[in-house]
């Protein structure tokens, strides 16, 4: 089953505790809004702008990103994959 | 009887548990929104953008896609069948 | 007594019970918010975009239509006609 | 006296119920807002758009229009009229 | 002692009661918001607009204005006038 | 220490009351929104406007203007300067 | 581990008590909103503007700046080094 994102919109599988070890990102305990780490699985055509021009998205396959602890919304396949639907702007920085 | 969506709007069909199971989504049982499953029946023209371009939607009929679950307007034919109407940025992802 | 809407308005005429059987749309009583059945009966030019150009609206005299049931601006003539006035964008479908 | 309304500001006279009736406007007793009627007395020259562009509104003096009861500001001459200064988008219809 | 204004920014002399009735603007005791009368003492270049182009205001130096009661900052110079400072929006006719 | 500001911020130091009564400002205790004084110290480039034109600040360095009370933010550098970073659009007036 | 932020997102590290001595920001006890020094170490390609342009950020990298002290995202590698992703609007001023 493919799940094919549309407009500004990012699938991203979220990548847990051990995977956000070994690269190296570490999220320190404060009052400050976290970032989550997860790999871009799928990216829709981009963002439709108000000159008609379609901006495609930063991010592409494969990249390793940092993303907003709150944003998008969860879906899971019948096979137990889970993923996240993002907006492109709800992503801060690919990481490498 | 046909009903024709105006502008960025969709007319869909939710699917119901069953077609969810057998396309293969799974919605987790969690805090965050839950997408819901639908079969696009009819599209809108587009969006109009303020150069004056009208916006062809990405998707089209037949396709099925994920929509935010507090999303659009019902509306029911006498023929019992029940639709919703959805604007295009509602709808999340096609799936196939 | 004539009644020419202006920019992106529309005056619409609400079908009754009657009516919106025979066309064959029935409103499910759920709790999403229910759509009213109406035909056309005066379009504006269409609303001014921001480059100056007038988007001429979808719907013509005499469609179906399908609106947001809390919509608009009721007037009624003194030949006891009772009209809406909608803006475009709360027209969600033509139906036919 | 001259009041000359600027940008997409419209001078109106508010027509009393005996007017109201010669043209034939009803306004129904019921909880939706409730349009009132008014004769142009001057027009701004128009909305300026953010391409530049000065949009000539659509209504021209001595129109009878239909407008939201709650809106403008009113203003009265020291011969005793009272007038209305509406913006052109408070106006939902020209009657005849 | 100067003071001009910046961008749709317009420099105004509010006019007492006795200017008022010279000028034949009376303000009825209504519910409704009540506008003043002032004198143009100058005026900004414009507002910019999105497209770069500066919007020369409409009013100019002398002119006689309505605005809103509780638009605009009072300023007032050592020599005791009082003066107050509005955007060009805020102003809604030009009397004579 | 040099402080550039960035886009359409603009540096500037508030005047005490000493400098306000030379250059002739007076702000009368009223319920209205007090501007204070201030001389400009360093500008932005300017705004980036959707076109994509940098609109090039109205004020210069040195110029005396007026600002809202509440505007910006409070920056002193360790020689015990005290200055203020607005946006341009806080700003009201030149003054001369 | 690079982070490379997106858009109009800016990478910084936020300088300590220490750094801010030597460079001479002093931020004073008041009521009003205090920035914090930052450096920045990366910068993304910078805003989408309508018009379908990228914006390049006035920031570059080794820029000493001051930013809103609520502002960005914080962030922390597995070596200890803590850093903070703003958005280039947060960005107050560069500081030499």
């Amino acid at each position: 089953m493919a799940i094919k994102p549309l407009g500004d919109r990012i699938l991203v599988k979220v990548l847990d505790a051990k995977d956000k070890t070994e690269s190296g990102i570490y999220l320190p305990d404060s009052a400050k809004e976290k970032p989550q780490e997860a790999e871009i699985i799928a990216v829709g055509q981009g963002k439709v702008l108000e000159s008609g021009k379609v901006q495609a998205p930063e991010v592409k396959v494969k990249d390793k990103v940092l993303f907003g602890k709150y944003s998008g919304t969860a879906v899971s396949t019948k096979e137990g994959e889970e993923y996240l639907i993002l907006r492109e702007d709800d992503i801060l920085a690919v990481i490498s």
